[in-house]
Formats: structure tokens, sequence, C-alpha cells
């Protein structure tokens, strides 16, 4: 009965990989908790870059900045 | 003032059904809490399918498995 | 399939209000998108009076104010 | 460490009013409770217009309805 | 950068259990999208059973359900 | 109309403190995109520190490496 959900950057995720994750996250709670799967929920969200900020910037601002500092 | 969060699977539903959907959801809250409609939010969320995982699988493919399993 | 997840503030919700708004919530979505009660998650969070705000206020505060402006 | 959710009706806020709004609430956190920058998480959702209900109605409709008892 | 939510029944998971499903979450976020566990943020939250429904029901009478039409 | 969740560990944040985010966040979203406070929910969580994960460990666990890590 667990509800997952998973929020990653939008950057280029496949189905086949979207796929990986749910049946991962599924096999992890059946494994610990011995949850059924046929009522564990797992939703993906995919954020546009644009609406994603960590270090006070957006994502891509943030990852620039990283790469300026380490020059 | 509460929040309602409803989360779908991207299938058509009509901006009627979701209008629907708002008013169900906030006559509920009034019925049963005595809730101010005025200050109770809905948010919608349709999900892409295949951002839907339910048995370790993305939905489409949960349910070509249990029509299979049923022939 | 469907995911509610319904945010009230903790003021004394019974467990048979609770119970009501499972059902509620359940049935409008049978009703309006035909989606089957079996797989139809609904999560109730009861949030402390301090951790809600609106107009800017903690939620009794807010109150406290609204019944000075009208007196 | 926080994680931050921005819910908005999708109405134009444009990259740069998001940044803002990311670099405001990272620096409310720093300024309340010292929190760090580079593990503060902010993710915006804009939602459509449909998909979000007050008062009942869908937020257009709920707009339109205080335009008319206004006049 | 992703952030993961898991939701699951206050039914007794243990400290290490969750210890588990937070590096079982990561670990797989690394291995299908090779992200930095260093910024991949896990939140599990317990949900009191009078605050999860399925079927309609609280989800303890839901199984009470199920095990009396299993008779 | 935004709705906005800040999710914290438990650590000890003081009534004040949380009624300064309530503000500080209402007040930005006036100022960045002139909302209306009065329709402006804030919502927050303090999580427990055993159920927040980084680096895929529970937080005190991560902190603990770090220390360990830097001596």
């Amino acid at each position: 009965m667990p509800y997952v959900n998973i929020k990653i950057t939008r950057e280029g995720a496949t189905a086949e990989q979207k796929a990986r994750l749910i049946k991962g996250v599924t096999d992890l709670l059946v494994e610990v908790l011995d949850k059924n799967p046929a009522t564990t929920v797992v939703v993906i969200d995919e954020v546009e870059m644009e609406h994603w900020g960590i270090g006070g910037l957006p994502v891509e601002k943030y990852r620039e900045a990283l790469r300026n500092a380490s020059r």
C-alpha cells in the first residue's frame, strides 16, 4: 500500500529507465517491508530545469557556478 | 482552509469532469468538516502513463499483464 | 488508481469523519471518472495549527485578526 | 537540507521571477533557520488553470464569479 | 538532485528498515540515472492507519473486509 | 492562491521561527508575483531525523560521516 513519489529534473530519462525506477522501488518495498506490489503506487515527476532550485539558484545556473568555481 | 491534491493518470479527463471533482471534494469538506469553500484549495495533477507505476510496472504494462492473466 | 492527499488543520476531526472523507472522495472518483476503488489511495494529513499559514500568519493569528477586524 | 515546493497557477511567471522565488526562499531559510543553501531544494510547480480549484470552482470560473458579485 | 517521498502506513517499521529504504532508493537512482547521492533527498512519511484509505475504507476496515470476503 | 510546502528536519524550530517562514514566503510571493496573501497557503512539515535521508544515509549518520571525513 505504499505511495512513492520520485521527483527528478527533466534531463532525458527514457521510458526504460523510468520503468526500472518503478520496478526497483517496488522491489525494495517488498524486500524491506514485505509490501504488496499490487497496491504499491509509484509516481514520477519530471521537473523543468527552470523549476528546480538548489543553492539559491536554478539548477543550471548552480551547475555553471560549480564548474566555474572548479576551474 | 483544506488543501486537496488529486493525482490521476492522463487518460482524457475533460474540463467538465475536473470541475466536478473540484466541486465534489469541496462540497464533501463542507458537509463533513464544515470547511470554508473560499479557502479550500484543490489541485489536480494529470500524470503521464509512463510516470505511473503499480505492481512494479508502468501502468499500461500492468494492465496488459492483468488482461493476459485473465485470458 | 488515483492518489488523493487531503491536508486539514488538526482541529479534532473524528475517525468517523475521516472515514467519511475517504469514502466520499473514492465514491466521487468512481462516479466522475469510473475509477477502481480497490486501487484508489486516499491519505489524510492533519497539520498542526502552528504549521499552517494563510494571509502571511499562522492560522490562529489569522483568524484572530479576522475576528478583530470584524468588531 | 530543506525541501520547498511552491505551487502556482500557470499565468506567465517568467524565468527571472522563478529564479527570484528560488533565491528568496533559500535566503529566508538561511536567515531564519541557518540552513545550508547547498542542500536546500526548491521545486516550483506551475499548475494549469483548469487544474486549480477554489471555492468549489475552477479558478477562472471562481474569479469570474467574484467579478460578477462585485458589480 | 532527486527528491523522493515514501509514504507508508505506521505499522512498526524500524529505524534499520527506514535506513535500508533510504540507501536502496539512493542506490537505485545512482544505478539507473547516475544521480549524485550527496544531493539526493529521501523523506519517509509514516501515516496513521486512520489516515490511509483504500477501496473507500480506512485501511484497517478494508483489510477486515478482505479477510471476511476470503472466508 | 499559491500553495507552499516547506519540509524541514525536526530540530527545534520555534513557533516564532515558523511564523517568520510563513510571513517571509507570503511576502516573497506578493513581491515577486503580486499574489493575494489571503489565499496563499503555507504548510510546514517537520520531519523526524530518522525519516530524512541524504547521501544514502539517515541525516544524522550522514552528518557524522561528514564530520569524520573532515577530521
